[in-house]
């Protein structure tokens, strides 16, 4: 019986994080209220407190599940079967599309990640380790091939990541649309000549 | 007398940026008032309005002088004497510092700045073109001596730019305080690996 319950509580928390996203998209984060989401799901708002003890909460279980889909989409890429250069780029592609498209199609919602960013909400930092992560996968598969000479793989992927911020942040991709260059041809380019030129002249 | 009218025309509109930038830096410019300006001045805020036709572009001129500054901090490592490696270093080095000390020492003046990348006033783009001018020229100069490998230098300068851009963007640097990696150095370091093993393997 407490695996059925439990398995209960775990499907209403996603019920108000679905809703939330609903809402969200539809009329803004900040406008959402808690009374708006449990009206949605035909409950009260004690119940929805029993999930998530602030509106804060639900605000960073939304934005923490669009963030994991971008985490989700490199982790494809980490898996598939391309030379480490082609990964890198594809890897750094899909986070630029993830957020390009967020932008067009559902302006609330980006801004959401726009403020999580801004503000440094902890799950922007789960995000970053993440990413950090999967692309120092990606390093190491390059430095075990001889195609990158690269000591550090983590210090490396947080190069990478940094020099393609410009592509991955929900704010600064917007500020910095104006802005034709670097592309992100350009930039992975860059980067790829540093880990491959790296070693005794480094 | 139409020199000495026009010189006094300069000093006014000067006095007005002078007296608008000690007001933003102790109340904030959101709540610095043209009236407030004017009554400083003991002159009449129609008497302002000459030389400004708004109060967004005293905002700017504010800004633009504080962004001209660092320009020429960056001019003054252009023009020394040190190799072009130790340069770049050097000038994004004196970006990370105006910023860091214009936060720490005069947060109303820094949010002024953020505001301008925030909404992507015009200035900030003139800031950007000086900048990329400045380090295309520390390139070149790298290029001539055989220390780095690049056919596009104004290309080069744009990805520097880009790739430190947590370090000469006055939010992000504020956003990426948490993060302590990658250091300045290290980056310029993996920069540095890029620019010096360009061609043909790139």
């Amino acid at each position: 019986m407490k695996i059925v319950s439990e398995q209960r509580e775990s499907d209403t928390r996603q019920n108000i994080v679905d809703v939330a996203e609903r809402l969200f998209s539809q009329i803004g984060f900040q406008k959402t209220t808690v009374a708006d989401i449990a009206r949605e799901l035909r409950m009260s708002p004690a119940n929805v407190y029993r999930f998530f003890s602030a509106k804060a909460e639900i605000n960073e279980a939304v934005a923490r599940r669009l963030l994991s889909q971008m985490e989700k989409d490199v982790d494809a890429v980490v898996g598939g079967r391309e030379p480490a250069p082609a990964k890198l780029r594809a890897a750094i592609a899909s986070l630029e599309k993830a957020n390009a498209q967020r932008f067009v199609a559902n302006r609330k919602l980006h801004e959401l990640l726009e403020t999580a960013f801004n503000e440094s909400w902890p799950i922007v930092q789960q995000h970053s380790s993440a990413l950090n992560a999967s692309l120092s996968a990606i390093v190491g598969e390059g430095v075990r091939v001889g195609e990158f000479r690269i000591d550090d793989c983590d210090l490396a992927a947080i190069l990478v990541r940094s020099a393609c911020v410009r592509f991955c942040h929900p704010r600064l991709m917007v500020e910095c649309a104006q802005e034709p260059e670097p592309t992100l041809d350009q930039m992975v380019d860059f980067c790829l000549v540093s880990l491959r030129g790296g070693g005794a002249d480094a």
